[in-house]
């Protein structure tokens, strides 16, 4: 039983036990199928020590909905959950309550709403908002969380990257440092993100793309070791894909061997008809390599000729050494920007496994409950007003203003509209105090953020390809302030509540410090 | 095609590109079925920022022979790969290899030497050691990466969060924050490093173990949203699982609200012949908190109920928590040792993320190639000279001192024995000069690490169960000093080489440099 090569090791029981339990719980309640909501919202952006992001790319709502479709509670689940027993030896879980899971244990009564991926998104607004019955929405939870979470902090990561390399190319190669299995929705994620291509090959079949790759020291090493030299593993290699020759340069010396052996193969590839495609750096000073490379590329008569950069990158190894060559490359005669141009950056591991901040904070919190046919706003309260949850059925708009520009995102309760609403008055979410009001001249557009995507059992929308995805960032982050897309310290973004949303909140506290009182006069 | 859920997706095609564009040019040279050798193995401890590992905790091998064992090149790979063209719109791969691929493209070639899982393992050791046909060796690189880097990562962690619990019991939570479907790998491995369950219930079906949880916080909001109060959801919880009572304490105030409700419920099960199982913590200061709580629980008459902690966790705030227990439980009259062995702790994302350092970088290098029927050994030469590699068919003992503690992890030649060398001579792998010399008297045993775990498809011994291997990591930590066992700043465990390998590699690097001065007067 111990292999992770089946159906059920993925499928419903892919959750935590807690949502079992609770579930039960409901079920000998009556409330198993009680109407309600949950927000899954993240508190704070990625912070990876050195630098900061400003924004997230939203990213893992297709396969959450394919999890959704294909799980089901059948045999092999339920034998698992009736052999659980508790401490008396008892087993833990009624058959009754099994026999209901094996009947309706499925999400044909959840609605889900979410923002669509490749979005840009801000802590606090709710990336996906699930409504149904209370068994099923806890059950959705934990795989809900754990694909959205990652994806997005992957895409979030690849943006960054590919922001730093002010038009050079991303390749994902992490697949070797992932997280097993993860692997592929993370070099999905980063395709979403920003990556063009992965060298992951399953991944690459599954999106219809290309995978790509060179070769790797091991060739070279290879060649050496039975006595043949590195212009020969270039050669050999030159021969098996001449339209597609990119060389790995660094085994023996890069400037010394590595290119010039290159620039001879590439050499011998033209006399025969042949472009070749690039070199690939993968250790040293990749930026004064690059210039040295491009340079001899260039004299050499191979100007197009593209160059890999890999080891160890990410947006900010990327910005120092896009930095770098600004400054350094006119001295040795090369063009800084079209050398830009022409890299591409291999990154594996620290965009794969999101290097510095490993995990997104994304939480699910019940924030309504149907009641006797009236939904009743829920509310956790904590010691910290940031942690505090935004109670009630909810919208959230996007508020562009004059230039265009994305200047906040407004959360207001679901009844509510901005039609005629002038001026717009946002509140801060922690301190009422603190408003902006925005008169309706000055802005250009609002956008509800929150699209129906799932109701009924079935998917209410054909998922987006990858291009649309990619289209939706491009157009999201242009409509970014350059502050908020800043590599360190960015300008951190609105996210603010309507008045009423605010006027809400602030009973349903004042509420709970009521309880709260009563019970310690007690 | 877009979507996670089918064989292809995680099966032979679950690697990188290049190793496909490689094992073609290997068979263009008539090399694919050429036997080569490559070590797999990491080059430093997961460094965590404010804290560092001095030894690893090796897992994930069962998974990757379940690879081996599963994977085939079938249709759906074949098309795909039929289906790649080069830039001149050829098919990139022939039509022959492909046919070899769909033949020849399964792992029985392969033979895997591994250390095993749970135990004890340092730098620059070989982990596990591939010999077998070229291609093949190649395209199982990625896969075997893939799972051991990833499963050693997380065992050593949760090995040290152990280690700091001193005596407290290690739960995992991290289904939500992991990459994935990576949770389940990553679960396992905190099952083989220290963790004795997850509440990862597919999991825990694979383990055939039972998973573990209590319930959330949305279990209480709930019952509050609908007007009753925590205690009634406790009541509610005690009434499903009057044996496995145990109460998340901290929804709305731990020590005003939570534990005198979580009291009164377990009197009223006491009352009814049920004992309590414990608490949960979630929030706030959780030293000061498991203080009071005990205090309270004791008081009642409940000092042997539970106490579990959760909220961002890791080995060094588990390390904090037990010694401000340690200094402050005294002066509430609360026994210090006892409270210690009572807590458990939930550890979530910063275990199954390793926070601080997300990836192992284990590396996997050619070290041999057959040629004539001889093993020529092959060795990287690189700028640095920790990074050059250990060449040829190796050995690996660990020496183990007159306490019966591991003193070091010597490497030497595959033909090499210990049998009667007096002294032990243990030379570092960088620098000639620093060697020790240990007197086979002060040698109270050795033994050998590389074990052959799989030759001609088949696997050649049983894969050790949970429970031996977790026999085995408590037996190898055990016998490791105290020093390499610290949080921060261990001691440096001596990894050396024989004078046998040394005086080979000293040999390759001579004949590299000699080979690339011809190069530079050519």
């Amino acid at each position: 039983m111990n292999s992770p090569y089946s159906d059920a090791a993925y499928g419903f029981l892919f959750t935590d036990m807690y949502q079992f339990t609770m579930a039960q719980l409901y079920w000998r309640l009556g409330m198993h199928e009680k109407q309600v909501q949950f927000d899954h919202f993240f508190r704070g952006y990625p912070d990876y020590g050195s630098h900061q992001a400003g924004y997230c790319i939203c990213a893992g709502l297709e396969w959450v909905v394919d999890w959704m479709e294909k799980s089901r509670f059948g045999e092999a689940e339920r034998d698992y959950l009736a052999a659980q027993t508790s401490r008396s030896g008892d087993g833990l879980f009624q058959k009754e309550f099994l026999d209901w899971l094996s009947k309706e244990g499925d999400f044909s009564g959840i609605t889900l709403d979410a923002v669509g991926e490749g979005r840009v998104v801000h802590p606090d607004v709710p990336l996906t908002v699930v409504t149904g019955p209370l068994a099923m929405a806890q059950v959705l939870e934990t795989p809900l969380l754990n694909q959205i979470n990652y994806q997005t902090l992957v895409a979030t990561k690849a943006s960054r990257i590919l922001e730093s390399a002010r038009g050079g190319m991303l390749l994902e190669f992490g697949l070797r440092r992932a997280q097993e299995r993860g692997a592929n929705a993370g070099a999905r994620a980063a395709l979403v993100g920003g990556a063009s291509f992965t060298s992951n090959v399953a991944l690459s079949r599954m999106m219809d793309l290309p995978a790509k790759g060179t070769h790797g020291h091991s060739m070279v090493q290879l060649f050496l070791a039975l006595g043949a030299e590195e212009i020969d593993a270039f050669r050999a290699y030159a021969e098996v894909y001449p339209d597609d020759c990119l060389l790995l340069v660094d085994t023996i010396d890069t400037l010394q061997s590595g290119v010039p052996n290159a620039i001879r193969v590439f050499e011998e590839l033209r006399r025969k008809g042949h472009e070749p495609m690039g070199i690939r750096l993968d250790s040293g000073d990749l930026a004064y390599l690059s210039i040295q490379a491009a340079r001899m590329l260039d004299e050499a008569g191979f100007p197009e000729t593209g160059i890999v950069l890999s080891n160890n990158l990410d947006e900010l190894v990327v910005w120092q050494i896009v930095t770098q060559i600004s400054e350094e490359a006119p001295r040795y005669g090369v063009d800084a920007d079209r050398l830009i141009r022409r890299l591409s950056y291999g990154v594996g591991t620290r965009l794969i496994s999101s290097w510095g901040e490993p995990a997104l904070g994304g939480v699910y919190k019940l924030v309504a409950v149907k009641d006797k046919n009236r939904w009743k706003p829920a509310i956790k309260r904590t010691e910290t007003a940031e942690k505090t949850t935004n109670p009630g059925e909810k919208k959230v708009w996007r508020i562009y203003d004059s230039r265009g520009k994305a200047t906040a995102d407004l959360i207001g309760l679901a009844e509510e509209s901005l039609d005629g609403v002038d001026p717009l008055v946002l509140v801060h979410p922690e301190d009422a105090a603190r408003r902006r009001t925005i008169p309706a001249a000055s802005i250009s557009g609002t956008e509800e953020l929150l699209e129906r995507v799932w109701a009924g059992g079935r998917l209410l929308r054909p998922h987006p390809d990858l291009e649309e995805l990619r289209q939706t960032r491009r157009k999201d982050v242009d409509r970014l302030d350059a502050g908020v897309r800043r590599l360190m310290y960015p300008h951190i973004y609105h996210v603010s509540l309507t008045p009423r949303l605010w006027d809400l909140k602030r009973e349903l506290l004042a509420a709970c410090a009521e309880g709260l009182k009563n019970k310690e006069t007690e």
